[in-house]
């Protein structure tokens, strides 16, 4: 259960964010050894839309992609908080281009929409963005989980199960990136 | 104040669509002697994001584009409802093609992304799905009101004064089509 102890993962929300895309992904990866740290525009706590709360610990302009192993993007409203951010666009595209995981689940494909991450990748979200990660360029299929190369997406708080393993698969085969 | 007298306008809603924007636009109308028909995917009452409900009187499976002079997209969490029912994707895409005004407010032209009618034309919407509008072939602008033909759109609540303004100049402008 310890198989990703060392392994530095950063979760980005915002308000609204869909709780349990949030608290499942942290509570598997921290059972396992992970450390996810919460990175928000603001160094603030954030309500879900559900009503849990979550606390950036670290901005934007004070952490770098470098820092962590794995990327993940809960759903919900955060997504559409989070692309209209210079520092998240920044921050994930940077993501995306390194080759290291990033998941995103839900509506957090938004986030790789305005990243300008998307032409040519086969990807899954939810079903009410579909129409907008192919007009960015996806491949959309319907399925639990997508992978391609470094992507992993799922659809709704139902897959978060496939959605996590898939993460956990990515972050054990990926090299660690030399620091 | 009555120079819509007559006029038929039809408004699209469901779960969580943004209060201000179908009620306002809705009292403005009536104010002005049109009739509002509130249409949505079935003929119930629906709870805006801020507490308030609308009853659609019809649904998209029992009227027709041709019932009505103009289209209202209210915003809000509404249009993510609406872009993944066909019956309202294509009520929505026949009103665009009709030539009558077909106005839409902040999240509403999600539905315009999925009726797929936005290739050439210059809309606004909220910032939140401007990459969304770009990548389905419109040209985005961020004014109050963007008129382009048949097209109305406005960004926020703050809009709602022009819109509703461009919507009664297009109803007057209109030749009112024959039946």
């Amino acid at each position: 259960m310890d198989n990703l102890r060392g392994t530095r993962v950063a979760m980005v929300i915002a308000k609204n964010f869909e709780d349990p895309e949030a608290f499942e992904p942290q509570r598997f990866l921290e059972e396992r050894g992970a450390t996810v740290t919460v990175i928000g525009v603001e160094r603030q706590s954030y309500e879900g839309k559900k009503g849990g709360t979550l606390t950036a610990q670290r901005t934007f302009a004070d952490t770098r992609p470098d820092d962590y192993d794995a990327l993940v993007i809960p759903g919900g409203g955060a997504p559409e908080q989070l692309r209209v951010n210079d520092g998240a666009i920044r921050f994930t595209r940077a993501f995306v281009e390194s080759g290291r995981p990033v998941a995103a689940i839900c509506h957090g494909p938004q986030l790789l929409i305005s990243a300008k991450v998307l032409d040519g990748r086969t990807i899954t979200c939810v079903k009410a963005v579909r129409d907008d990660v192919i007009n960015a360029g996806a491949h959309y299929v319907d399925e639990e989980v997508a992978v391609d190369g470094n992507l992993i997406t799922s659809r709704t708080p139902a897959d978060i199960p496939a959605f996590n393993e898939a993460l956990a698969r990515a972050l054990t085969q990926a090299a660690v990136p030399a620091r």
